[in-house]
């Protein structure tokens, strides 16, 4: 991503400014605040405004539970403790608002989540901008051979350089004639609503998205899964580091008991409960699935 | 649209079956269920499933009201009362599910509506087929030249001419492109979830959508409406004639209060008191900007 | 209600603060930051945080509508728009949290209101305090003989008398048993979670509540409505009053379209049409039935 | 419970009817359809309508994931696979309404549940009935006291006693005076909407209760778990069987990954690694605090 002279003199205007408040405050996100974060090729997130912070989740479980909760003795573990038995409202206490560049086809994933709040750019009322998102060669993957939504080893030579010139000449030639469509030189000019159908996936939009804590750990969760698509996951990873500044006690517990723990179901239990007690416990001893022990052998570390 | 024998060999197949409920049935949407209600070129909609009808929203209300809504002798008239006093919660009791196809473009309008629950056709494990809305002449507008979103005149000859010549082969280009990246003959195959990226937004999706009935009316009332674009318009317009066979009384006073109806602020109905009392009330004395006493002209019906 | 000097103290220490932040500041908020509104005898609202203004507001509606909101010369105008036209995302764009204390009667109701974040005080963990809701005399209201729902004359003399006993010697003697039951002195002690369900619906609870400014909106034109039982009536105008100063241009537009305007029906609208055309319209040629005209002529101001 | 013989004849009126469908029908849940299931001393559940089946679960996933779901090759294995990898949207597809009948405090839990579709009875307009829920002998525990919001041991002899005279004494006492104060012999009486705050919390209420089966699964896993309060699990298990009835492999899809499953920690991951490679991890050495390695030792069964 290169930000325009415009959009950067924007930024540090933004930031210029600074004034009193009686809120509470996150210096790590005061930090990001305005700032872009480049992500893909043309790209970026960036903090528009946020609501509270680690003590402010701590305040509203302690209005919920009163005096249940003086015995943990400092907020980190509180918020330990509230993540590990999903008390899940005191996170929806922090709210925070993104300025997000992103392509059509992430932004159709993105909008599945939705417990949030939106204001996308409209190219009803406005005119769609020349940039697209043409991967890096190193991110031009296969299908996957084993897995019918998953990505294989990555393109090489001949066949990679001509997917690049395909995505390339298609999106730029579907936008010659977007302008040549919607121009009103010597011409009518095709409504905006109708020209932008068009315009391939691949085009960037923009939006504000604003959501709570909670929402956000679960967008997260399944967003900066390593199972997710490569360019979406690395907006949720943008945003993952963006978060650990904002609520540093939230986040690690986050990271612990969901982005690195794992739900075992019944039968995995039992069979983990027979292998501590010493017995060989093989994939038809297990009662599970092929897929299922794979996947119970990787979470064990024996995968 | 022309559905594939396949598929109507499935609607007749889901419509030959057929058994003993207790629950509560609507006749006129049993009439409706599975069959496609063509829209556009190649979409439709279909009813998959309901429950509730008239009965059951007077049945939740009378719950809620007790002995309050005995007063009203019939089930019209309490249905009325309830949707002029903007008692939601008895037509959430409703609820039903489509199967719709439609362009990416009116896809991605339609899920802003968020309060529905979708699974859409997943473009990262299957492959889309070839099919792109292409507007019929008479609905190839042109830009409106007073109002950024709407749309002005159609356009005529060579204009209208050129762009569909340009909609047809840049859709049909794109297409010819995915399948040759995503081809594994004598090549590894680009990821599926790669490349669709390459697809315009007038490639047919499709997806069931659930939703219940106080949030169907909010949809159709904006969808509906003469503002909304053409084409997301004619699928909410299909689902108001299902919605009338499926809840009668609940279709008509909805089409009463909200469709046929108009929200008037304080000054305009100051000035609609004044203009009653014989006063001669002009857009300068009526404290409305030129737009808004434009609007409230046609509501009055002297626009 | 008498904050206890703890209470006022911690207010003291919450406003002493400040500290710098790059965020949109409202100074009319932070004039009410932590600050308690006296609500009914024992209750009170404050603001313990806030995200946004009226510039917030329209910065999300200028990325969704891009250019086409360059016409609209200035904030407040583009709000007026916004809101005359249900574009409600924009709105959605600023949050606010509260703490309230409140009667339980006066909460059940609240919590309805589904799009907000809660945490309220629990009885399963802690110990309810000794505080109930005793109306004063002039809002100790009969049963209303016309409507169902509703509030007659104040209740007078020694009935009013009657009632203010039955009503405080309960709410004690309920309290005094609630204590005797969990009282581990000499005894088990009943757990709280069973004890609290001997306490009546006029004892108060507290909670965070937080929600986003168009859902609030939503609940103020249904909660600072005069239809409104007047108890949570009175927690809805102190947040009336609170919102004003927060977002003045949003909640002025929200004041004209939503809490003094009205919704008109098909019929109500062709009628006007007939009248201002100097036809004598009479229920009978109206085509609504007699509650309907009612409502209608007091819209009309000839009720 | 016992049901009047006026809804004992309601009830056998809705089940003597029947009617034929198109529409996806469910055995089991037709078996239970209006039949009211006792719960506590007062309440009940029953299921007044219905949405899909497994079948539909299955449908909704096929059009998601198209081809990708043909290897999978039954529906019970492809409703393990879904509910295995939280892939929550064909949940959703599925949708039922209960009608409820339960103790308010019972339901103030209940409400926190906001994904749902409520209408409850109202005291604003109707009068409450005089039901109390007493707890059964063997229900009337203690406080717990290692566990803020836990029950211990149950009450004995004496104390046990004197609790239940009260609870009894203290709600017919409150009903007593709601009678007197709305009484509008000799008198005005007092509104409805004043004189329910002097009820107390255990007096019944009654909702029709509309969710989607994902929605329902989350609201069965944290209700019907052992930590939740008894008087809501029990509520909870009575529809657990209705569910199991209704969606055969959904439900034990549930009981194995949800209900009894766990979720582990990174750290906890990591001791079970070490543990499996014959290594002796003791609470010190895991790195967990201790209530985490407490509630870690019951999770692999040596609790």
């Amino acid at each position: 991503m290169s930000l325009t002279p415009e959009q950067q003199a924007e930024i540090e205007a933004q930031r210029a400014g600074g004034a009193q408040t009686l809120r509470a405050v996150s210096p790590g996100m005061e930090a990001h605040l305005y700032k872009a974060h480049e992500v893909l090729d043309h790209g970026f997130v960036r903090v528009i405004d946020y609501m509270g912070d680690d003590a402010a989740i701590c305040q509203a479980a302690r209005v919920s539970y009163g005096r249940g909760t003086k015995s943990v003795t400092n907020d980190e573990g509180l918020i330990r403790y509230l993540m590990r038995h999903w008390h899940s409202t005191p996170f929806e206490m922090c709210e925070v608002k993104f300025h997000v560049k992103l392509p059509i086809f992430v932004a159709r994933q993105w909008i599945r989540h939705r417990t949030a709040n939106v204001n996308e750019y409209s190219a009803r009322y406005s005119i769609l901008d020349r940039e697209f998102y043409i991967p890096a060669p190193e991110h031009l993957a296969a299908q996957s051979v084993v897995n019918n939504q998953g990505r294989g080893a990555v393109l090489e030579g001949a066949e990679a350089a001509r997917v690049l010139e395909l995505l390339k000449a298609d999106a730029n030639r579907a936008y010659d004639h977007y302008e040549a469509m919607i121009s009103q030189e010597g011409q009518q000019g095709l409504a905006r609503e109708l020209a932008r159908m068009n315009l391939p996936a691949n085009i960037y939009t923009q939006w504000y998205w604003k959501i709570d804590l909670h929402n956000l750990f679960h967008f997260l969760r399944l967003r900066a899964d390593s199972h997710a698509q490569y360019e979406i996951r690395v907006y949720a990873e943008a945003i993952c580091r963006i978060v650990a500044d904002w609520v540093p006690f939230a986040y690690a517990a986050f990271e612990d008991y969901r982005m690195g723990g794992a739900t075992l179901s019944a039968r995995a239990l039992d069979c983990l409960r027979r292998m501590l007690a010493g017995e060989e416990v093989t994939q038809e001893s297990s009662g599970m699935s092929k897929g299922e022990w794979r996947e119970f052998m990787g979470v064990i570390g024996r995968g």
